[in-house]
């Protein structure tokens, strides 16, 4: 194989999610050729330097092609399907699934991938366009560890890191454990910071304190703002949280492994839902922990640190 | 107030987390008096050049005096008891308590010293001794805001952070509800690890992924090596944080703010005491959620990143 | 002592759970005497046959007297007090506490009585004022045994069961877990019905079935009317309830003992607090649960069985 | 059709349960014929007063015939199959299924009857053998009221009560709202009762007060002697109650009603599994609640009321 900065890349599937990744990779000087299936939301990667495939098949003569559409039949159509990338007689060197989808899905996309001779690596990645676009999303990649060692510069173009977890569909299951965690992290965040406010303790000043310690993270830091203006503009609804709790907790079940903080987040999830957040940013849960808590919650002018 | 750099220090208490503290000042050339009830805990900072007070109320001529004891009783006797810092003619300007005590005790103190005309400030401090010794510990801290601007540069000497929250108590709630995120982030860990692990992903290859995400913390990564060596080795015990989060559901309580998660933790420390981890380190909930999980747990020989 | 058919009896307290009690002594033809601070409030009972003491103390000449008071504070007040039963030169054989205190204050008190030879019964009741006018309530008593079995007649009069629990104050902690096992119960219900309801089976529907199985209970089928008409008239507050969790929780904390479901519902019940239903019937869980499941609840015209 | 007690009964699947309830038939002299795969678990019944048919098809000249086999799949085969019920000219005018299937398979079947003109019934039953024999058990109904008004003498044969609950599948859902209503008091009673014996109140004295009070059930009278006894026998294990609370979760996350209680008693289902509970009876939720109060408990040889 090539040397990764050489080799001509595809980019299938230009929403706004894949649109900012491929850019990464524009902006870096790769040769990239794009495919999606309104073809207009590829115009701004042209601008940026890319080209543009007329069939989708035709990204089948790239050395390595990175997948990223929105659900599992989704992939199944685009690879496998009757006119997808593996139906011509070209096939590329690897695929790169960066869409989160179930483990059956992937497996079953792989299968019919070796069967071609083609290597396939389970990529999902986290983050929104905006961090994608600011360079702090981070993959979670499985499947050979050859393939990935090979586009792991790629993968850091477009991210800030990538983790090879396995051989299989590892990547899958480590994605629903950290959406798990973040869900986790967001209602224990609400938990102690309307005890902080409702005692007395103004929330920018809790939150900045919390974002000094070692318990900060990246994502409570960018999410401050948010918390403070009381801004629940989605960027990822509670009903899709609960989609990813409810695949955590299958696994969870296949595993036969408890999960008592996380089973109660789930509900809580289901009561914003109730109580008419399912459509907001699953920041939110917030403002449900404000209501339980007969808090009247205002924007806090202060900015965050 | 002369110029922080040149005042004259006293440092009450000099126990593992009084003795790291005091190292750090003493280490940046302050000039530092120090007094314990056992006096020689003071000889690792009198050979590294502190000097010691032979009875307790000398330190009443230092411009600032820190006080760390482990107990509310401890702070009243060693600050307004009869033979205590302000039981003779002279009086420090300012007293940084940085122990963890109840509000109650603390505004109790606080009366005594402003009485005197002494400036009093609640300075709790986050991390262990090891943390402190690295620099790594944080302070929050309340009570005149002139006084914490006077020295703030000395905690930050002896710590990674200070941050001013309120002129009164705050910061002892500020500090129980950031205890309180802490056994909260400690029991989501342990659910998403235990399930990532059972599901076939080794737990180094899971926290190694997980540290290099958004939702990475600092405390995590430096617990990483103790959660693959399952040494439970107290740096503070199950029984202590259980003591942690029944002040801060009292404060919740008080306040009338429904903790869902919290109390589920609280409910999950204590059957880790009645499973026999009461005296190991609470990051011993992660060996209760293996045993949940029916999961035989073992050291993992990989190292963390 | 001779029969307790012919023993006089006294009854101090007639609020409206302590006249409902003595009534049904009074109504029994037994010879009782009673004394309440307000006067007024034993008007009844003496247009029943009761007769009234002008001065509490005057209740000291009775066999045995029955205390039924609001408060701990009132317990020692009425009992122990400068102006209380024991104040005089007379004692009764039997002193029998129907109010639920706490520990400390039921074991304070009967060590003043054991000291003048006054045998003291520790007998919470269940029930609220219809539920006793129906003969419907239970106590739980402890204390020595061989006064209880004296009692035991008396109570039965009153109650539709007494049982005894031991010598000492197991009685009141016995009485703490029966309330925390009617709020799991209530919770328990809320939670089922709703989802009964929502899923297309009218609430009657599933009440009444419910209520002819081995699950069912004579509390649930008395209360079954409120749930179909919503009705969160109180008789014991969502407040009083949460009041009770505390003390349970407390009793826990003391044992070692994790509780996971009743903490989850001491939350609920702060969430219901402030969500507005601080004084309503602690039924009312069953309101927030439908409002936590987006169900818009209206009352069920049907009767119940 | 004809009145009930003249009419010819048809009994498809003599398992335990299927036996003990066909029993009750043939004990009030109804003309029963039997049927069963594994042909000698009929015996009983045949000595008892059964007839037994050689072929299943040969029930179908029945007017009632009731079905209680283990399994969906079950179901399906002995009413749908191609040597099924109806897979013979004959077909009864009623079908009563007793089995708890999920809802769509009793549709599927429904329909399948439908078309041929026969009715059909769903009617789960609560209880075990043990229940069924003494008369004990419960049904819960749906499918044509005219149906069910037609063969309720004969449910009230078997069982003590049978409760119509609507046209379709909602009997099968009021069943498992029952069954998520008993894991719930299990896990209630568990805590409340190791928390009266931690505390000091033998067992046997705390579970003989609350069954004497208005939340006693005749549920837990029944097993108060296997709670003393310590005795795990399975009546219904802690995984089939564990498959009973996924399916209930199922539901109620198609309804969107959140459950925290039951979420947290499937948790605690997982749990017991994982501390070695998988084929004990649920009622060892006991157990491990002790061993998580670090309570060692022993056998409480007092015998319950």
């Amino acid at each position: 194989m090539t040397n990764s900065s050489s080799r001509s890349l595809g980019w299938l599937g230009t929403g706004r999610m894949g649109a900012a990744m491929a850019h990464r990779l524009v902006g870096a000087n790769h040769d990239v050729t794009v495919w999606n299936r309104t073809k207009d939301k590829t115009d701004d990667l042209v601008a940026a330097g890319a080209r543009v495939a007329d069939a989708l098949v035709q990204l089948a003569t790239c050395d390595v092609v990175f997948v990223m559409v929105a659900t599992p039949a989704d992939l199944e159509e685009v690879v496998t399907g009757a006119a997808g990338l593996l139906s011509g007689p070209n096939a590329p060197g690897l695929i790169v699934s960066c869409s989160s989808v179930d483990v059956a899905t992937s497996a079953k996309v792989r299968g019919v991938a070796s069967e071609r001779g083609v290597a396939f690596l389970a990529a999902p990645v986290s983050g929104n366009p905006h961090v994608v676009a600011a360079g702090g999303s981070s993959f979670v990649v499985s499947g050979p560890q050859a393939a990935f060692d090979d586009v792991a510069p790629l993968l850091e173009t477009i991210a800030r890191s990538a983790v090879w977890v396995g051989e299989g569909e590892e990547a899958l299951l480590v994605k629903i454990c950290h959406n798990l965690y973040l869900g986790l992290i967001v209602q224990s965040l609400s938990e102690v910071t309307v005890l902080a406010e409702k005692s007395g303790v103004a929330r920018h000043v809790f939150l900045d304190f919390l974002n000094s310690t070692g318990l900060a993270t990246d994502w409570v830091r960018r999410r401050t703002p948010d918390l403070l203006a009381l801004d629940w503009t989605p960027t990822f609804t509670t009903e899709l949280l609960r989609k990813d709790f409810e695949l955590g907790m299958g696994v969870a079940r296949s595993a036969e492994v408890p999960m008592p903080l996380a089973a109660g987040v789930l509900q809580l999830l289901q009561s914003a839902i109730g109580h008419g957040y399912r459509d907001s940013d699953f920041l939110s849960l917030f403002a449900l922990q404000g209501a339980s808590s007969g808090l009247e919650l205002h924007r806090d002018v202060a900015t965050g640190e």
